[in-house]
């Protein structure tokens, strides 16, 4: 098969508002200086996460990776942090990964929403090699950000022990969702916060069909009536997950246990600084912290990502854990753009709550 | 030596105002029904914490100890978390402890405010015997709450290695001050924020001389200044301890370096509610803990508080701590009721600042 020396691609000259910056178009691909230690990745599907648009917004603390349009005559940026990909070739010195070996690329700022792309060895993961069992597209595609972040706010906070008590705001979340499964699959229960809507019934649903212990509204006297009546008073709820930001945190703070842990990992009520109970958190000795999946995977031993990794893909081949729906975005490879509906759809990510989330499918 | 049956107590009969609720006069002393697991105290000196003047009030969450007064007509509570005693009787059943020992109550609400007291042996820890060099009675008298305080600050927060940067509101409360010359006795170095003031000089050349590297004026650029001028950009500050509550938090927040930690232990400001920086804990993966230690010392294994207070007596010795200088209220142990000025003085310790805080010492 003849390589092809560029790639469609979605990307960005400077950043701002994505509906207005957002841009798709050929990108010059170096494949056929392939460097030894590199492979070439067919890139299978990525998913449009929040972050993914804040960081062509500006606000996002990593970098986008640059890109040269095929014309050469512009330097632009290539959103997109997620992916899985199908490898296309190996480099001379690559060990261990074979041509249509599925990896997820594990670096910061990868550029992912591109059909094709070079990316040394070292910073991918095989998560399945040929011969073994199939992987959904969406659950492949959620295993860099998506289900690592499910997967460490629950095991990296405290001691949780089977029976034991999460919390969670926006829980009908793409990492909303992974959390109760993996709790689920753990022995723990949830208890899930979610915004009063007029499908409230619908997606409560949803959520028990996955294994919530119980779904209520967020902002109102429910969970501190619900944790009266059903969680040990003594030992309390002993981990909140917030990815909101906002008001939300002190009611979550009020029903921990003693030595229980709020994490905050996402800022999507746009309010930046939420007031904590002090009286709380010094008396009963808790921890509010931060998690950000990038500076894990930063920080995290090679043998620590790889032990995860095979748990969760593990857990989605036994069936524990299912990604949520999503709604598919055919994306074309020919080395063009694509329609202008596409990226317009892709840019429109963050404009509230639009049921399914996105996954950028390049048609290979 | 006769053993008295009555001694001299401050107390009080419902809680309230300090100025209004306080007392003192005799209350009954079971010193001739020692238990054999009991040991009998002389109380040599208790200081006035603002954790006791809340727990007059009510709103600390750690009961005062019930007494009964000499005419055996009134219960009444006994205030005072603190103090160092002498060992005046030791029950037939007590080994390791013995007549004339120095010891710290560590139990939570002992009631200290009096000028004996019956309590189990295996509630007191030893800090002098017969014979061994002598202890200040303002050191001696921290060894419960406020120099284990520091102790902890510094030790259960992150890793802190020598050279690392520690930063700090109300640097020149007691807590504070010892903070300061433990870090410098283990090669930390600390930022000391206080509030601008007439004798600011004056503060900040004290706080120098006990190791401060830095003193600093609270709610001013000053610390974002300081901190860019001399701390590692990457490395940034370590941990940041603050018993204030209120503003004062988020600028400490904002100059952590990653994995950080900021450590609430009081509500000095009245503020229950500080805002946190939820970008910069979110993601610098910092943490916001709570430290109280009434609940460390219910957690903590005896051996551990051995060797705290070991290592503390070891630095009171050499003269690596000296305690910030007290004023000696001298109490009367007669068994009757003390002067109401010095009843005023000791309920007065919350009414802002007043230069050095109150020891109680009984007149043994």
């Amino acid at each position: 098969m003849a390589t092809p020396t560029t790639t469609t691609a979605f990307y960005i000259r400077s950043n701002g508002d994505p509906a207005a910056v957002l841009e798709s178009g050929a990108v010059a691909l170096p494949a056929n200086d392939l460097q030894p230690n590199q492979v070439l990745l067919k890139i299978l599907a990525a998913p449009v996460n929040p972050s993914d648009l804040y960081g062509v917004l500006g606000v996002y603390p990593v970098p986008l990776t640059p890109a040269t349009t095929a014309d050469k005559t512009k330097d632009v940026r290539v959103p997109g942090y997620e992916a899985v990909a199908e490898v296309a070739r190996v480099g001379s010195a690559v060990r261990d990964i074979q041509v249509g070996d599925w990896v997820v690329p594990f670096r910061n700022g990868f550029g992912t929403w591109r059909a094709h792309a070079a990316v040394d060895a070292e910073n991918v993961f095989v998560v399945r090699k040929m011969g073994e069992p199939e992987l959904a597209l969406e659950d492949a595609a959620a295993l860099y950000i998506n289900l690592p972040t499910a997967y460490r706010l629950l095991k990296d906070f405290g001691t949780l022990e089977k029976g034991d008590w999460v919390v969670q705001t926006a829980a009908n979340s793409l990492v909303g969702k992974y959390v109760i499964q993996l709790a689920r699959a753990w022995g723990l229960r949830t208890i899930n916060l979610i915004r009063d809507r007029k499908d409230f019934d619908a997606t409560k649903k949803e959520l028990m069909d996955l294994g919530a212990t119980a779904v209520l509204r967020n902002e109102t006297d429910e969970l501190a009536d619900f944790v009266k009546a059903n969680v040990d008073a003594k030992r309390g709820v002993r981990l909140a997950l917030d990815p909101v930001g906002g008001a939300s945190l002190a009611p979550m703070v009020k029903v921990l246990g003693a030595h229980g842990a709020a994490v905050l990992y996402g800022l999507l009520s746009g309010d930046p600084t939420p007031a904590i109970p002090v009286g709380d958190v010094m008396f009963r000795q808790l921890k509010v912290c931060g998690f950000w999946v990038a500076q894990w995977d930063r920080d995290a031993e090679v043998a620590e990502k790889q032990a995860m990794n095979d748990e969760l893909v593990a857990l989605l081949r036994a069936g524990k854990i299912k990604s949520p729906a999503v709604e598919k975005v055919v994306v074309p490879i020919d080395g063009r753009a694509v329609g202008e509906e596409v990226v317009k759809r892709v840019a429109s990510g963050l404009a509230g709550y639009r049921g399914n989330k996105d996954l950028l499918v390049f048609q290979h």
